[in-house]
């Protein structure tokens, strides 16, 4: 298959693994790549140290392009463009900040950027700003989201219809069927966060990843919308935060609450009470922690399948 | 096309139009169902009587199969369903209530009973009650709404791989493209409501299908959690509740706030500052006021079109 996304990224499947905190080192970034999709490193839980060496095992584990993910609130984020920049990576996929300050900069060292957004305005801005692709991601993504809440069923035709450069969807996708919708809504590619997190390669706590596969319906919630609105798994310091929220908690206490270090607690030591445990709702729909190289197969091999049977069916109608 | 949807309900197109308060009379229940697709009376906002007009001058208007929506919560639901099988309704579809009470009866009658859900929970309860078809409801859907939250693309396969009854998908859906990735996700058909809500035919004052069309991302929020979650667009009622809200406002003040009538206020009689006004969060992507008929060409056509496109290139994609 060949289309803008693929061609852009030069890779085989237009399946992204997410840019996630304490989930996506270079185990399973290199695993992604090597098998057809494109794998991200997540910077945004990694000291610059840490990510220089991850984007070196990267580049010995797989000779395809893989690229890394930068929140552009990172305290070091100058320091982190010089590695990136320093050790060729190909690819960026920016977050939560302004496309603009590193776009163009990024794009004179030949590399191709994408930025992840919640709404059709910023989408609009991030073309403006001249990335090469932009991220939409829906209310139902795990971990940082939008104020807006809009859907990825919503989200994706309005940002479809709005922007000319190539679109890749993300939210509630974890299979080949949630992939297909996502292109007949008008993505041409898609990013996959949960699935991947769940994952063997994830170097998420196995604790966290069991969590995933045994959460259901109604298991996660976006919470602290007056900070940063973030997806949870409903644990206990959910529970601390929805009583916050409830007797009406000013700012000041949730940040409190919130304190630092949360998130690696939980998703990475496996601290499943105190821990901030940051996952998409499409957690309900996975059963099970898999290889990165076989989770990428079936999503596509459903894609084809659920896609063909579509396209006959629909091509065979009576008008 | 056949599938299960068109052969159960006896339409051309597996498109249902929702029954809503205050939009969805006979004048668009029946050009609905003229053009093939399935109309819906929205009982709802309907005395008795009102409501057996509204049949009796759809059945002049159509030959064809058209249903009314009841929610189970309504006070007079016995004298509503003594209407319905007197005057020989082929089609009932339940919501806001247990499946159980009014499935057998009304089969009994020979009449087809789809029931309304925002969760795999409640659509397992269903199946059990016997119903006849399914429709799945998204976050993003207008009115009353679930509590888990659950987006329309997470909630259909969900729902999809828990049952095996017919599927209809529902919110966020809009146009042929939304059709087409709610089938991707296990659907069999959809039912759509904010798009007929703004057609000529709606009962809504020209008001609310105007603000309809004007509203953008973010128009529309979940609000009254604490009551019954209800999609609302952003108005002046809209920031007295928010106001409420954040001042962690008890159940009691809100429903005083709510009070009586506002919904008929709102998208019946044009009051768009005190009134409720219930749409979806697809609004955002409703730029015209159109026929019913046009709708459902428009939709049909698209997904069609979109749906060809689609498994095409899948079926010429390089395995």
């Amino acid at each position: 298959m060949k289309n803008r996304i693929t061609e852009l990224f030069k890779i085989k499947y237009p399946i992204i693994q997410a840019g996630m905190v304490w989930c996506s080192g270079w185990e399973l970034a290199s695993a992604v790549s090597t098998a057809g999709g494109l794998g991200l490193i997540g910077a945004g839980s990694m000291h610059p140290e840490t990510l220089s060496e991850h984007i070196k095992k990267c580049q010995k584990a797989t000779s395809n392009p893989f690229g890394v993910n930068v929140p552009l609130m990172y305290p070091q984020v100058e320091e982190i463009m010089k590695i990136i920049v320093d050790l060729n990576v190909p690819i960026v996929f920016t977050s939560a900040g302004n496309p603009k300050a590193w776009t163009e900069p990024l794009q004179e060292e030949g590399i191709k950027v994408a930025h992840v957004v919640s709404s059709l305005k910023f989408a609009k801005k991030c073309e403006e700003a001249g990335v090469d692709a932009i991220v939409a991601e829906g209310f139902e993504a795990g971990g940082h989201n939008g104020r807006e809440e809009t859907t990825t069923f919503c989200l994706v035709p309005m940002v479809s219809k709005g922007i000319s450069i190539p679109l890749i969807a993300a939210g509630g996708i974890a299979s080949g069927r949630g992939m297909l919708a996502a292109m007949a809504l008008g993505a041409e590619g898609v990013q996959i966060g949960s699935r991947f997190a769940a994952s063997v390669e994830s170097s998420a706590s196995q604790k966290f990843k069991d969590l995933i596969v045994g959460s259901i319906e109604g298991s996660t919630e976006l919470m602290l919308k007056q900070l940063t609105p973030v997806r949870l798994i409903k644990n206990k310091f959910y529970d601390q935060v929805k009583a916050a929220e409830l007797s009406c908690a000013n700012t000041e206490t949730l940040i409190k609450l919130l304190g630092n270090g949360r998130a690696k607690r939980g998703m990475f030591e496996g601290d499943l009470d105190e821990g901030e445990l940051e996952i998409g709702q499409v957690a309900a729909l996975i059963d099970h922690v898999d290889r990165a190289e076989d989770i990428l197969k079936e999503i596509w091999n459903e894609y084809l399948l659920e896609g063909k049977k579509l396209g006959e069916m629909i091509i065979s109608a009576k008008q």
